[in-house]
C-alpha cells in the first residue's frame, strides 16, 4: 500500500548500506533517528467537511489525510510531526468526463477550490490546502486510466489522464509501443500530473519531454470544455497544448490525453565513462549534446555526487578494483562519471554509441562498459525510496533543481551547493550536497542538486532549516539566470521566483489566461502565479 | 529591386521552358496573357494620409503602395489588376526598440492601427488593409536587422528581428554556425516574421521548426515590454514564447529574436528515390519518419507533381533516360519521387542515408543517386519565381497546405485536389493540381497542394475563381481533419476557419490573452481570429 507519509509502496525498502552510513555520519554528523506520527493520531486531527453534500465526494479523514499533501521535505515534515494545519474538505473520484463536469459545476455553484490530484508526487505543494474560507475539494483521477485509443499508424494513444506510469507503459507495451517518459517519480506519477507541471523524463533526449510528446487532449474547464485536436504541427496561431502545459490546476481539469507513442526499441544500451575532472566532462556532454547524435540519455554527476553513487552501491571490492583501474587511466579524487544512454535498432544504437564515446575520448574520458550503466537502469526508480531510509537515519534529503544556458551551468552548480551548504553553517551543521546535469540541450543543461542534512527532531525547527536552504538555494537560481525549475513546476515552493523571469506583463498574461477559463478561481487557487493583491 | 507586384527582385527571370508550356497547355489549355496596372498609375490612387505627424511616420505614396500587400493570390490580382481598395496611411522604419516605443505610444494615443511588416512574404493576408475609420501604419522592421549577440557556448544567436533569412544566414556563416531554417519565402522573409507566423523550414527534420529554435525574445506590446529570457527548457508555468508564436502582430512587435544555431554541418547529401506508386511511398516515409533517423529532410510528391517537376527540368533527353531506367525497375505512370536530406558529420550522414535507403529499398523505391536531390537544393528558392513567369502566360498558380496525422494524410490529399478540381468544373475551366508532402512527423505529414488554371484577364471574375477554389479546399480540409496551416499562419485568408480546430473557448482563450497585451485593439486588428461581434 502507498505510504502515507513517505515514498512509494510501504512493502518495499531499500536499506542505506553501513559503509553509506558511515560516510554520511563522517560528513555531517550522527543521525538522530525518532519517531513519526501516527496515521490514526492525524486522521483524528481531520475536521469536520465544510462541503455540501454530493453523491461523488467522500468525507472520511483518511481519504481526506491522504489527499492533503505530496511529497515536497516540508510536506514531509508536516506529516512525519504531525503538524499538518489545512487539510481538503473531501474528496472525490471521477469516472467520467460527465463526473468531472458534475464536480465542476458544483464548485462553481458553493464557491468550492478544486485541486486536481494525479499521483501526489509533487515536490513543490501543488497540492497544498491553503487556510481560507473557501471549502476544498481533492479530485483524484486515478479512476480515469484506461487506454481510450490506439492508433498505431499516427503512432498515437489515447489515456484517461488519471493513468501512471507503469500502467500505461504496460498498457502500450502489449501492443510494442512505449511513451519513453520516465521521470523520477515515474512509479507513482500520471500523465495529467506530466502535462500540467510540464514534467521531462530521463530519456528525454530521444523521446523528448512531455510537451513534445503532448498531441490532444480534452479539458474540463468551469467556463467549458475545451478539446485539443491532434495535429503532427501546425501553424494556425497559439498552440492551444500550450495553455494546459505548466498550467498545474489553475486552467481546468484535463480528463483525457492523447500522446505521441513509439515502437519499443529493438535496443537500449547504458554506458559509463569517467571524466577526471568536471570541466573535461562539461566541456565533453556539451559537445556530445550540440553534435545531435541521438542518444537516448546523458547525464553527468559531479564529483561529490559520483563518490556518493559509489559508496551508495556497496560491493567495495569492485568499487575498489574500479577505483584502481581508473586511478590509472588518469582519474583519481575529482572523477565525474557521465552516463550515455541509447535507444533504437541495433545500428543506431552502435552508431550512436560509438560517435558519443569517440567525443568523450577526446576529452579524456575513460570507457568502462556497460555494467555500472546497467545497474543504474535497474535501480532508477529506487533513489527515491533512500528518503525514506535515510530518515529513519535521521537525515533529510531534498533536492532543488533548475535549467540554465551552458555558459552559467558551472557557477550555477557551485552557487548552488555553497549556497545549501552556507544556509546551514549558521547552525555550524554541515550539508552534504552534490549535483548531476540531468538532461542535457545544445543551448544547456538542467543543473539537479541534493541536499543531505541532519533533522533535529523539533518540527519548527526543521521547517525553518529547509525554509533557510530552499531559499538560499533559489535565490542563488534567480541570480544566476535559471529557471526556478527545469522539471518539478512551481506550486507553492516556487511561486515567489516566478516574475523574476517571467516579469510582471508574463504573470499578469498567464494569470489573465486563467481567468477566462476559470472566471470565478475555483481552480487550485494560489498555486503557480503568486497570490493576486486585493486591491488589483 | 523588389517586385512591387510579384515574387523577388525585378533581376530575376526563370523561364517555363517550351515543353512544360506545352504540357500545361494540354492539361489546361492556352493561357491569355495581360498586361499588369503601372506602379506609376496605382500611386496616384493612394489617398492622402489620415495620420498625425510623426518624425518616423513616412506618408510618401510609393512607400504606402508597397507596403500594402503580401504574396497571396488574391494580393496579386489587386497589385496586378490595379485594384487596391485599401492602403496604410504612412510606413516607419523603427531602428530601435525606443522607435517601436514611440510608435506604440502614438498609435495608442491616436487610436492607430498597426500592422507589423517584416519580408512582405505573407500568403494569407497579413498585411490586408481593412477599410475602417482607424488609421493604418505599417511598421517595416527591416532596419533592425543585426547580429545583436552570438553565444558560441549556449549556440545561441540574437538578432534584430527585421533580419532577412539570407542576412541571417551569411552573419552566421561568418562564425561557422547556421539556423538551419529555410522555408521556401527564405530570401525575402525575416525572422521575426517566421516567429509571429509558426514558419517551417525546408529542413526542419534536423533543425526543427521555428517554434523549437526560438530561445527568447523582446517584444513591445501596447501593455508594456516584454523579455523573454532563453532557458534550454523550463517546466515554470506557461512559456512565454508561446504567447508570441502565432500571434501574427496581434500580442505586439517583436523587436528581437534569440535563436538556436548550429555549426555548420561538414557534410550535407540530397539523395533522390522514386517509387511506382503513393502507396508504397506514403508507407516508406511514414516508416522512415518514425524511425527517428536523424535525416535533416523528407519531401515526397504525388504522382502529377513528380510529372510536372520532369517536365519544368527540361533537360528532355536525361529524363528520358531517367524514365526509361525507371520503368525496368517498376516506375512507370504513377511514379513518385522522394527527396532525402541528411546533415551533419560525414558519418552521421552516411549511417543516417544508409537506414533510409535501406527502408526506401524494402518498399519498392528505386534510389537514383544524389544529382536530382543537388538540382533540387539549387533551385529551391526559384520554384517561388514560377508564379511570375506563369503569371506572363496567363496562369495563376496557387498553394493551398495543412498537416494531419497519417490515416488522414491520403484522403486529405485527394480530397484537396478534387476539391480546388471541382470548384472550377462549374466553369468548365481545368485545373492542373499536384501535391507533395513537405514536412514528415512520426505522426503525420504536412500536405501542400498547388493548382494552376487559367487566369480570365478580369479582375472580379478572377477573384471570383480564386474565392471558390480556396473555400473549397479550406472546407476539405477542415472536413477531411487537417489544421488550416502547417507553414502559412493564419492572417485573414484563414481566420473563418480556425473556430473548427481551436473550439469557441479556445478562441476566446487567445482573444482574451491579446487584450491583455493590446487592450486597445491596436495591434493588426482583424488578423488571425474572426471578427469579433459587436455586442460582446
Amino acid at each position: 500500500m502507498r505510504r502515507w507519509n513517505g515514498w512509494g509502496d510501504d512493502s518495499i525498502h531499500y536499506a542505506i548500506n553501513a559503509d553509506a552510513l558511515s560516510f554520511l555520519q563522517a560528513r555531517i554528523g550522527q543521525g538522530l533517528p525518532q519517531a513519526d506520527a501516527a496515521l490514526d493520531h492525524v486522521c483524528q486531527q481531520v475536521p469536520e467537511s465544510r462541503l455540501p453534500v454530493h453523491p461523488l465526494v467522500d468525507t472520511d479523514a483518511l481519504g481526506r489525510v491522504r489527499h492533503t499533501l505530496g511529497q515536497s521535505l516540508p510536506d514531509w515534515l508536516k506529516m512525519r510531526f504531525g503538524k499538518i494545519s489545512h487539510f481538503p474538505d473531501g474528496v472525490a473520484y471521477p469516472e467520467s468526463a460527465g463526473d468531472v463536469r458534475s464536480l465542476l459545476d458544483y464548485a462553481t455553484l458553493h464557491n468550492i477550490a478544486l485541486i486536481p490530484y494525479g499521483g501526489g508526487t509533487s515536490v513543490v505543494g501543488h497540492l497544498a490546502v491553503t487556510g481560507s474560507e473557501q471549502p476544498v475539494l481533492s479530485v483524484d483521477m486515478s479512476r480515469m486510466s484506461q487506454l481510450l485509443n490506439l492508433d498505431k499508424e499516427a503512432q498515437l494513444a489515447t489515456f484517461g489522464a488519471g493513468v501512471f506510469g507503469p500502467d500505461l507503459e504496460a498498457q502500450l507495451r502489449a501492443h510494442g509501443y512505449t511513451l519513453g517518459h520516465f521521470p523520477q517519480s515515474f512509479e507513482y506519477s500520471t500523465l495529467g500530473g506530466w502535462v500540467v507541471t510540464r514534467s521531462s523524463g530521463q530519456q528525454s533526449l530521444r523521446y523528448g519531454r512531455i510537451e513534445q510528446l503532448l498531441a490532444g487532449a480534452r479539458v474540463e474547464t468551469p467556463a467549458g470544455r475545451l478539446d485539443i485536436q491532434t495535429f503532427p504541427a501546425s501553424a494556425a496561431g497559439l498552440d492551444l497544448r500550450e495553455m494546459l502545459l505548466g498550467s498545474e490546476g489553475r486552467m481546468g481539469i484535463v480528463t483525457e490525453v492523447t500522446v505521441r507513442i513509439t515502437a519499443l526499441p529493438a535496443c537500449e544500451e547504458f554506458h559509463a565513462v569517467f571524466f577526471p575532472d568536471w570541466d573535461a566532462a562539461q566541456t565533453a556532454v556539451r559537445s556530445i549534446a550540440q553534435g545531435k547524435l541521438g542518444l537516448s540519455m546523458l547525464r553527468l554527476s559531479n564529483a561529490t555526487e559520483t563518490l556518493t553513487s559509489l559508496t551508495l552501491a556497496g560491493h567495495n571490492k569492485l568499487i575498489g578494483l574500479l577505483e584502481s583501474y581508473l586511478r590509472l587511466r588518469g582519474c583519481d579524487e575529482g572523477k565525474c562519471v557521465l552516463l550515455i544512454g541509447a535507444s533504437g535498432e541495433k545500428s543506431q544504437v552502435r552508431h550512436a554509441v560509438k560517435s558519443a564515446l569517440k567525443m568523450t575520448g577526446q576529452h579524456q574520458g575513460v570507457h568502462i562498459g556497460k555494467t555500472m550503466g546497467e545497474k543504474w537502469k535497474q535501480g532508477r526508480f529506487r533513489n527515491v525510496y533512500l528518503r525514506n531510509s535515510a530518515w529513519q537515519q535521521g537525515y533529510a534529503i531534498d533536492t532543488v533543481e533548475t535549467a540554465c544556458d551552458w555558459p552559467k551551468v558551472k557557477t550555477m552548480m557551485l552557487s548552488m551547493e555553497q549556497a545549501g551548504q552556507n544556509a546551514m553553517a549558521t547552525e555550524n551543521e554541515q550539508v552534504h550536497a552534490y549535483t548531476h546535469l540531468s538532461h542535457l540541450y545544445g543551448q544547456g543543461a538542467s543543473v539537479y542538486s541534493t541536499f543531505v542534512y541532519r533533522l533535529t527532531g523539533d518540527y519548527e525547527h526543521d521547517y525553518a532549516r529547509w525554509r533557510r536552504l530552499k531559499s538560499a538555494v533559489s535565490a542563488a537560481i534567480v541570480a544566476n539566470g535559471g529557471t526556478i525549475s527545469h522539471q518539478h513546476g512551481v506550486g507553492s515552493d516556487h511561486a515567489p521566483y516566478l516574475e523574476a523571469e517571467k516579469g510582471s506583463l508574463g504573470i499578469s498574461g498567464m494569470r489573465h489566461l486563467f481567468k477566462h477559463f476559470d472566471p470565478q478561481g475555483i481552480m487550485n487557487p494560489g498555486k503557480l502565479l503568486p497570490v493576486e493583491d486585493v486591491k488589483q
